[in-house]
């Protein structure tokens, strides 16, 4: 029922370098050589102890619809520097990758594979772009989502901020990570369409500023939508004037028999203050059972803080802090490559920096979530090369990828594999859960976290270790360069 | 040739509160009345002094092409909130507005209306989302843009933040509105075949790491493309390795007769000392006509300072913080009513705050910029009724109207009306520039601006001043609140 669909043409969403790279690489006759590319991120956006990985079904409907059109080659012929051959590749361009990744909604850590792409290096080179573009944004938004959902300690979160996210999709594929990351509901009336994501809404001011006055618009209001009876009621003065209006329009009895009011928003002043102060007022008439909502420039910090100093807030409305993740609005995911293939070997690759936290963990990899079967919580998440496998029935070692010394062996533990296959050979092999299930999925994963983890300041951090085997094979490359 | 066009249904990109108010509207007798909304801004991101506008075709656009689907039509019926009558209204839908805007690329500043829209208030009201939206994401992207601009001194900027961006259109119109805002050119592809803007690129690391070594991957990188090598030098060491390569291959003659190595790309590390060392090891070898480019996590702070400690960069690449406008990614435009018609007679309305900061000013408006005839520098904006009339012959008189007390007279001037009319009656009166065009209207705007208020950090505020007309009618309509 609820299909989301994107038949716009967006082959050419990429990187020119792509392009300039992939004629290269045809011409110089390494084209269809195997590489394998890692999309992974290197930190958790505002200091969080992990992000929530998000964005995958657009990925792979990005991947099923690849294709280049006359007219994309025509513009491209135009640019005048790629080779004719190289622009009949493009014409019968047909991706044939393997991809895996991590299931959307899934607790991540940094340097983790969320993504492996295998396949002949001008394809696999080729969707960098779209990968990275895809997958940070629906990330950083469900990451960011997450922290107010877990701020409101219960209390539903609506995502308001489609006026002031950084495009079309970034309102709509924004609505979508929100509400994987915990938001209850969105502004967004195509997310529903499209997503099946509750959509709600009441009244601006303009509503108020129609009438001839605050109670007249309060009451047209009531009788408009006896069942959503819910008013804003800072228009003018919340105290003064909304709520004693409010309350007035609430006792003249409107609303046909057994419906009752749904209660006030506040869109602007001192939240808690105000909230307190209402929540006296309607309580004192007689409407303990109506509800306040908040709004105005709310993040993780003033839910916090507002719900700590005893504000009477029984839902919050987070616009342009959410859907722009305004404290740190970047997910610096890359894409990076970690292994060719020469004579069906696989040859793992490493890059190199002067700043040590760049350097990439080589080879084709698996990354195992380890659960304490007695706890049910996760110990620590083993990235090792694709082909090792964990015995469960053995005590496991870990150990410090940087301080080799500490070390820690667990028992009566279980091994889930994060990374799964999702296009086999060009083909989707994914059936997508729907928005509801992922959100639920991800609700399930998060309860494995220790809340020394959740924390959103100074969090634990989470133990991520390479298998021996890739440790050492990590070794081996970095002392290469280093003789 | 270069025609953006946008073929979703984006009509349901709405807030639902548009909607339940639309449907209020109709059902209280009130949905044709005539409304006047603003778009304006209250302050600009990172302190600056002015905003560029931008998003205006877009905008345009969707309006041109709104209409309700029968899908969108039984999706709203299953919500079983809204009338059959309205919902036979949006199956008639016919946007018949008016609408003014500031032509795309000109400097703004908080408060002016941006954008007017008169029309019956359902419809008015309706459209609030996608021109937030559409303005908000673009302003803030060509704002952000010029600051990077101005700080890299007439040294080219390029866009890279294609995979940092959030969302597709983030990307797309992003790259569109980094480009009116100043940019060289980007590496997102697309926006060349739809805007016509150049895209620009060479190679990732993964080039160098598909090869043996960085110097076979250098040499092959001439042999491909003689007139564009431009090595990327840091995958390894950039002065042990990358530089010395890159001089290597340059000397070796791969390039045909004629043709000159453009230079090297730096991605990592310190830009500053390492452009410096580069420089002169690329100067020693007789290579002095190669250019420096840098990329890696810039802004305009950053590029402010290397230049002032004498990097040597000749051009700069930026991604994340120009596409995500990283130090503040909202641009906080709303849309306010101001004004309702009653039997024909315009009746200026407010809103009123507890914040001052977020008084409206009433009324249906436009806005003069006044120039300087002798220096063609602009002196000030004026905010009017829209029907009053400036006699540029005559001294005027402004104040400011906070502290009125602080006046200034001004002659031999002239007056510019921002703001122009885009739609008439829901059809499009507006031929759109093309985004070069925008581009260089928006860097001669910028000449009529003191270098004052050009100025990154506590630039001088720009004067926006009322006429006395309409500042005594929003004194009026505040004392009607006070009492």
């Amino acid at each position: 029922m609820f299909n989301w669909k994107d038949d716009r043409n967006l082959t050419l969403l990429v990187d020119f370098y792509e392009l300039t790279m992939a004629n290269g690489y045809l011409k110089n006759g390494i084209g269809d050589k195997i590489a394998y590319f890692d999309m992974f991120f290197r930190n958790v956006p505002d200091g969080g102890g992990f992000s929530i990985v998000a964005g995958l079904e657009q990925l792979i409907e990005y991947i099923k619809g690849l294709k280049f059109t006359d007219e994309d080659i025509d513009f491209l012929r135009n640019k005048k520097i790629f080779d004719e051959e190289f622009l009949m590749y493009l014409k019968n361009f047909k991706f044939t990758c393997d991809v895996w990744a991590i299931p959307e909604g899934t607790p991540v850590f940094p340097y983790e594979p969320l993504l492996v792409v295998r396949g002949p290096i001008i394809q696999a080179q080729f969707i960098e772009t779209m990968v990275l573009l895809t997958i940070n944004h629906q990330s950083l938004i469900a990451t960011k989502a997450n922290r107010i959902v877990r701020a409101a300690q219960g209390k539903p979160v609506f995502e308001f901020g489609s006026r002031r996210a950084q495009g079309y999709d970034g309102a709509i594929l924004g609505a979508r990570a929100a509400y994987i990351g915990g938001c209850a509901a969105t502004a967004n009336t195509i997310a529903e369409k499209m997503f099946g994501i509750p959509a709600v809404g009441t009244m601006a001011h303009s509503w108020i500023q129609m009438f001839d006055n605050e109670l007249e618009a309060f009451r047209a209001w009531a009788r408009t939508y006896p069942d959503n009876c819910l008013l804003l009621v800072d228009t003018y003065n919340v105290l003064k004037s909304g709520v004693p209006n409010a309350i007035k329009v609430f006792k003249e009895e409107l609303l046909p028999k057994g419906y009752r009011p749904k209660g006030i928003r506040i869109d602007s002043g001192d939240i808690k203050y105000l909230s307190q102060k209402a929540r006296e007022m309607l309580d004192e008439a007689g409407f303990t059972d109506c509800n306040i909502v908040a709004s105005n420039s709310l993040d993780e910090f003033i839910i916090r803080d507002v719900l700590q100093q005893g504000a009477k807030i029984d839902s919050f409305g987070v616009g342009e802090r959410l859907i722009t993740a305004k404290s740190e609005p970047v997910f610096g995911g890359v894409y990076k490559l970690v292994a060719i293939e020469e004579e069906n070997k696989i040859i793992p690759k490493i890059k190199i920096s002067e700043n040590p936290e760049k350097i990439t963990n080589p080879g084709f990899k698996q990354i195992y979530r380890l659960y304490d079967n007695k706890t049910n919580k996760a110990i620590a998440d083993l990235i090792t090369f694709a082909n090792e496998e964990i015995d469960e029935s053995k005590p496991l070692k870990l150990f410090d990828p940087i301080f080799t010394w500490k070390t820690k062996t667990i028992e009566n533990f279980r091994a889930r594999k994060l990374l799964i296959k999702v296009i086999e050979n060009g083909s989707a092999t994914y059936n997508y859960p729907s928005v509801g299930e992922i959100k639920s999925y991800c609700q399930e994963e998060l309860k494995t976290l220790w809340d020394e983890v959740l924390r959103f300041e100074n969090p634990h951090k989470y133990y991520v270790d390479l298998s021996l085997k890739l440790w050492k094979t990590k070794q081996k490359l970095l002392k290469q360069f280093a003789d």
